[in-house]
């Protein structure tokens, strides 16, 4: 499926100079949303996963769906302030700064199997701090998986101790 | 399915005197999440859905699954100056305040048949302002579909044009 044709490039958004991936054009299709969630889920055939760790907010879009495919609890990783119960938090630096992300203390047992799912590889700071909380909290990282990866960026070095498999390559 | 066991109450969150119902404990079991989504889907069987439409954040991880499961598209309602093309916007009073939600112009196409999701019914707010939004754009409401209702709150005067399922109800 040419997915690439389904996303909306919108110039200078959030800020004047960012070429914004607008992925609302593809997911509003019904057999393209499908077969991302299909695609993503034939990757991890055969390894078992207990949680999907999705970010806050476009993730969550993919997360639940991912989670509800692979028999498997969906877990938010949220901006800070917005969990209500005990959490812990990773500072990151993203394309336009720097944000900090947050999960709960008992979002993950030790040893379980864990898929991180974020809609866009650029400088890989939410994927990276997603990790690192799920793994203090003693989670095994199964692999991370994207929507769309800016391959021009650098943000796949930072995950090189992971397995990435991105969609859609740009 | 017992689902309120697994629900975790966070007194004064987001602040004090609100007694808040935290999801996050539900979800993150494989099992109840599951049977939330299936449950939902199972409501509306025999009706055609085109689009599932949610609010953020925490709808989405429900919207997409729904969307997943009932082979529609997913469409994300969104906090104002999130979206990155033209949108409508809609005004509200929520619980704790009052806000505005958006809608991509192009999200809904005339007469498309759209269930909308969101958490929790409270005041009716958020998902009144939703189906405003898509039935400006011309789209049908098939239903809205609440994991939590607080039945002690008027919500549902608000939405009592609509057809409303409630999965669990304090």
């Amino acid at each position: 499926m040419e997915l690439k044709k389904l996303i909306r490039s919108v110039p200078d958004f959030p800020k004047k100079g960012i070429l914004f991936c607008d992925i609302t054009t593809l997911i509003k299709d019904s057999k393209a949303f499908n077969y991302v969630i299909d695609s993503i889920c034939e990757h991890y055939k055969g390894k078992k996963i207990d949680k999907v760790v999705s970010t806050e907010a476009r993730g969550y879009l993919f997360g639940g769906a991912l989670a509800y495919k692979l028999n498997a609890g969906v877990i938010p990783v949220r901006k800070p302030g917005k969990l209500p119960a005990e959490a812990i938090k990773e500072e990151y630096t993203l394309e336009y700064g720097t944000d900090a992300l947050e999960l709960h203390k008992d979002a993950i047992e030790k040893d379980e199997k864990v898929l991180v799912f974020d809609d866009l590889l650029a400088t890989g700071g939410t994927a990276l701090a997603s990790c690192k909380l799920v793994e203090r909290l003693g989670g095994k990282i199964v692999g991370i998986s994207f929507l769309i990866e800016l391959t021009e960026l650098p943000g796949k070095n930072k995950l090189k101790d992971y397995d990435i498999f991105s969609l859609i390559k740009y």
